[in-house]
Order: C-alpha cells, then structure tokens, then sequence
C-alpha cells in the first residue's frame, strides 16, 4: 500500500518511477522509448537487481502502459505483487497555463483545461494527456494527479511576466512568461532552506536549474518571483540547443534572409543553437568541457557565453529582489560541473560572494555549501528531484481526497 | 572659420547645427521637416534671435540642404556672410556595421561601405546617404565626416556580441550585436569622468541612455562591454513604442496566429509596444506620469515594467564587470524624469546605492550628482550633447586631414 507511480510521457516516450511513500524510497523505475516505431525498448530498472531491457512492438501509450505494469509486476523482477496496490498515479505535464497554480486531481474538467492548453505547449501536452488515458484505460480505478512545470511560477507579479506588446496578444492569444522547471525550482528552493534551517520565506534564492535545458528563477518570500524561461522554454538562458535571449528582430530578418518557414526558425532556435552553434562540437557540456581541454577556441567561447549569460542573470534578479542571500545551482550541470559553478561564481565577487574551490570540487548526492564560511552569498549545490515532488503531490492530494 | 555643420539626415526630415569650434558655441540650429511632401517646413533657430519658420516645395534633400544654407546665411536672421565659413560637415549615422570602429571622413570608400549597410539599418542609413549627397552637390569642397551611432560598440567582446545561434548567419548576414546610442554612450561617460575627477579607464560605468529608445551600456576600461540594444534598436529595455527582450519563440507564434507579415510583425514590435502598450496611453513619459497621478492602473503598471527591466538590466551589467561604481543617468527621460531616476534606484540600495532626494528632484543643465555623498555607487545626471560629439569628431578629423 502507500505506492505511487510517477510519469513523464513524451510523444514516443514513457518514464516512470515507483514509490513507496512511507520512506519516499524507489521500487522500481525504467522507461519505454520509440513507441509507436518498428522496435520499442522497455528499459526496467528495479532497485536490487539488475536492469532488463525488452524489445518489443508497442505502438501506443495504452500499450505502453500496459507493459509497464507487466514488468512491475513480472514475478521474478517486479516490485508488486497486484495493481491494487498503486495508491495513485502523478503525471508530469508541462504547460498548466494560467489556469493551473498548483497540482490537482485529474477530473474531466481538468483533462478539458489541459486539452485548451495544446496550443501553448503543442510537444509536450498532447503526449501528456496520452499518458492520462492509457493510465485510465490500463487501471480504471485509480486516482490520477496532475503537476505542471508552470505552477510554481503563477506566483510571479504582473512586472514580471507581461511582455510589453499589444494587450490583444494576451487576452486572446495567452501570450505571457509561463515559466518551467518549476517543479524543480521548488523542490531545490525547499531543500535549501531546510538545508540552511531557515525559513523559505525569509530568503532571497536565484536558483540555476542547469541542465540540456536551463532557467533561472528569483525566489522571493518563498514564492516564484520572476524566471528567465518565457512563454516558451525558449526565452532566457544560452541552453545546450536552445538560443535563449536574442534580438526578436532576427526572427524575421533570418526568415527573409534565409527564407524559412515559421516552423523552420522556431527549430532552427530551439534545436540547432546554443551551446551547439557557437561551439560547433556538442549541447553536451561534457564534450564541451573535453574540446577545451584539447585547445578547440569554439569550444571555450561557448562555454564562455554560456557562464557570461548565466552571470547576467543572477545579477539582473538580485536587483530584481533587491538582494540576494542564496544561490542554487541543481540538474544534470549545475549539479555535476564544478568548472561551469566556478566560472559563473568567480565573475560575483562584487556581491560578497567566495567560492570555495575544495568544496566545489567535491561530489555528493546531497545538499551541500559550495561557499566559504564567510560568503555573503551562501551558495549550494542541491540535487534536483522532479519525480519526488510528484510523487508528494500526488500522494498528500489523494490522501486528501479520500 | 573653425566652424562645423552637422547634420542629421532622415528619409523626410534634416536636423542641423551650426558650431563655432573656437569655444564648441552653437551659431544656429533647426530642422526642415516633410521633405519631399507637400509643404515642406524649414525651421530655423538662430542663437540670439527669434526662430523663423518658412514652409515651402521641398522635393529632395538637395533642395533641403540648399535651403540651410541659405538660412544659415541670409542677410538677417543668418549666422555666416559666406559658405566658405563652413570648414566642415559631420553627420550621424546610425550604422556602421563592423567596418567602421571609428568617425572617418568620407570618400569613395566610406560612401560604398554605407551602401552595404543598407540591408542592416533600411529605414536610417539610405537617408543618411542621401544627407551626405545633398551637402556634396550644394558644397562641393567641403570635407565630410561621418560618425556613426555603432562604432563605440566595436570594442564589446565576442561574448558580449555574438548570440547563440548558427554561426552561418554571422558569416552570411552579419547577424550580431552592434549596439546603438553609442555617440552619446561615449559622451556621458568621457563626461562623467572628468566631472568625477578619475581616470574613465579606472571606472566601471552602467550608462542610461533613456528616450523614446532607450539603452543600457556596461562601460569597463573606458571601453563598451556591453550594450543592450542588439543587432537592431529592437532588443533590450522596453521603450516608448518597442517591446525590448521578449521570448524569440513569441515571434513565429504571434505571425502565426494573427497572421501577419514579417513587416508587420516587425511594425508591431518597433511601434506598438513598450509603454504605449501596456499604458493604452501615450509612449511619452511625461504623459503615463499624468495618468497615474489620476490614478490610472495601466500607466502605473507600465511605468512599473519600464523601470523594473530597467533595474535588471543595471543588475546585469554590475555582474557582466564583476562590480559597479558609476551609474548615469541621460537622454530626455533619463535627465528629466526625478521619478524614474528614484524608481530604478530604490531597487538597488543592496548594492551599497544611496540616492539622494533633495538633489534627484533639482534640475540643472550640467553634469551632477544624486547619489548621497557617503553612497557606494556614484549616480550622476549628465546631459548627453550627440551633436557635440559629431562637431567635435569632425573638426579633429579634418584637422588632422588638412
């Protein structure tokens, strides 16, 4: 009992996680990729043994799903016993719009909401509610619960995520800074100050979610103040293949130009910019970090952009809150690269703000200071968790429903 | 002798000052308005007498010089007995690409490499042309000077300049920050150096150029390191009628939804943004603050975004030079609005910024201080003269020439 199942659905993908909500430990986890292509893989990995990879035939989420629950419960490898004991089941969804500000129970209103919000977010939630029904279809009984990588930052004031265009776009067109990887910029913002044993909303947090993508987010009062992803995921930060900021004027010219069609420079930003452009090598800041050490210039202007613009924008919400007394850095790069933390620290000495170098260079799968004892600025490394927070969610709104 | 003309050339409009380079004294200034439209306007302002305004066929720029000249030397209301008093003519022009890091004189050269801009500055650098064309018919051995609003810019490294996407389009079509505003960018803080009695070299200087367009620059070395208008005016602060910084990703979306033109699109963001379109009110500082003294909530709201990224921005560039020391304030709003100067400022005292009250709500015509004498960030108020500058660039260079 107490058991609750996490998924992330992507359009040919499926990932899951497996909790046991009384000790917040993993089961089981895995992922089904290609669906809907000749070969699926079921990629199995429960906790004590090791992984199993099927490849099979599985040409929509409903089978997905259907396989997942199999090999949950294979008897040799599985980690139940019966479909009744999931509890619930938590879906990650990307965009909850302005309708969503916190996690909820899956009704047919909500499933009608998140259907109204296709348009905003036309990779991620059509994918989503595919995963919402397959899990309707596979297990009928069973509570299901939403939580949008938007809610966190429904907080954000008016200042923050109007854009100064035409009032008409908004109202009709929902056109607004939505923000994402909200889930993780709460997870972190929480951890941290449990961490730091104070209270969340006596801090002022940039928290740097690092990842292939990337945003900041300024945490004021505990709550999300402004971030640098926009109404797409697009807008702020230098990503792996992501442009983030530039001049909106270079859209068009770049399409008369070069004559390209809308859905072709809303690729060409989104999957061959970044990190990858202007280093010509990799999104990969492994590879990256591997051209530099051989001498490779685009490699080091690369990384050299990517920390510049990173430092800009911790500077730019410090003044936007007037402050700032924490810095986070969390996911895959922030948490895993000490050159990337250094260099985007060093560059902050104004503020008051001391690395320490032997801290940073440590590794740990837990919170952690990366800054002197002394450092104004205290500045953590804390390992990001998107799935426990929903699994959290998931579990506390059922708990509160029943 | 000794005396300059400077011209500023626009596709239907020509502003001109007449300077005595012995004491940078203006002689005579104005403006012909409406060129080649049906009733052309020359005004003509003569330093110690009152302003004369003749309307009249004005088809060409030609014709337009002509007439400044015979302004500038009628019997009554001119300032010269004869064109050869004229040593030299120095116009503006706002794009100089990367060819030009420098003011230069013109010749064949300089008139073909301002054609290749065309494509970068379509609206501003064909007029200019046509200025320059016009005083070579109508004064045919007088030297000309251009300097352009970019070339301050030049110094910005490639961090600063390039962005994150494909490096053909630098390659192909210059696609790259240049930055605007850079005459007057420069002036304020060669300006603020002497008034503070340091070396411009030993200041780190965030620089305010706030008009109906508006920039932030980042001054380090006495050079620009940053600056935040973009490969047009486009990119940056929000301003009178444009938007600045946006989601790239809104552009597609928007000309997809609405169905507009890349004009259009570029026509909405250019002309209908900024704080005309948040206030629904006006573009003009002056009048949002009547509003919101009547209680309007959308001038206010305006008014709140424009200063907010405004703060942000001067949060940035603190962090782009790892400090700050020196904050100006110039251009229209910049010098006038104490309400905007005390907005922006009240946001950033964690960075040691005192203003000080009494002296943000004096008006002068000289270069001071608002800041507190104890703050750790000097603000400065400096009246920005981009005429001067022009004047002072031209005479120098034909000097040296001669």
């Amino acid at each position: 009992m107490m058991k609750v199942l996490v998924i992330n659905a992507g359009s040919s993908s499926l990932k899951y996680q497996l909790y046991n909500m009384e000790d917040e430990s993993v089961l089981a986890s895995g992922r089904v990729e290609r669906i809907g292509m000749d070969s699926s893989i079921v990629t199995h990995e429960p906790v004590d043994k090791p992984e199993v990879r099927t490849v099979d035939e599985i040409l929509d989420h409903v089978s997905a799903v259907k396989k997942v629950l199999a090999a949950l419960m294979h008897p040799e490898y599985g980690a139940l016993k019966s479909m009744d004991e999931i509890q619930a089941v938590g879906h990650r969804v990307v965009h909850g719009g302005e309708v969503f500000k916190s996690s909820v129970l899956v009704t047919n209103e909500v499933k009608l909401e998140i259907r109204n919000l296709f348009d905003l977010a036309p990779l991620h939630n059509p994918a989503h509610m595919m995963g919402i029904l397959a899990v309707e279809t596979n297990m009928p009984n069973i509570p299901q619960v939403v939580v949008f990588d938007t809610a966190f930052h429904q907080t954000m004031p008016e200042t923050s995520y109007l854009y100064p265009i035409p009032k008409v776009l908004y109202r009709r067109h929902k056109v607004r800074r939505y923000g994402f990887h909200g889930t993780s910029h709460q997870y972190v913002s929480e951890q941290a100050a449990e961490f730091l044993g104070a209270p969340l909303e006596s801090l002022k947090i940039v928290s740097c979610h690092i990842g292939n993508g990337a945003s900041c987010t300024a945490i004021k009062d505990g709550k999300s103040f402004d971030t640098s992803m926009g109404m797409t995921p697009l807008e702020g930060l230098m990503m792996g293949t992501r442009s983030g900021d530039l001049d909106p004027a270079i859209v068009p010219y770049v399409m008369n130009k070069e004559e390209l069609t809308l859905n072709e420079v809303n690729s060409m930003l989104n999957k061959h910019s970044g990190m990858l452009a202007i280093s010509g090598i990799s999104s990969d800041m492994r590879e990256v970090q591997e051209a530099i050490a051989d001498g490779d210039r685009n490699a080091k202007l690369a990384f050299d952009m990517y920390t510049y613009r990173m430092r800009k924008y911790i500077g730019a919400y410090a003044a936007a809150m007037n402050g700032i007394d924490t810095l986070i850095f969390t996911a895959g790069v922030g948490e895993n690269s000490a050159v990337l933390r250094k260099a985007v620290c060093e560059g902050l000495t104004f503020l008051g703000l001391e690395l320490d170098e032997t801290r940073n260079a440590e590794r740990s799968k837990h919170a952690r200071y990366i800054s002197t004892d002394s450092s104004r600025i205290k500045v953590l490394v804390v390992p990001t968790n998107e799935e426990l927070l929903i699994a959290r969610d998931t579990y506390r709104i059922v708990q509160a429903t029943v």
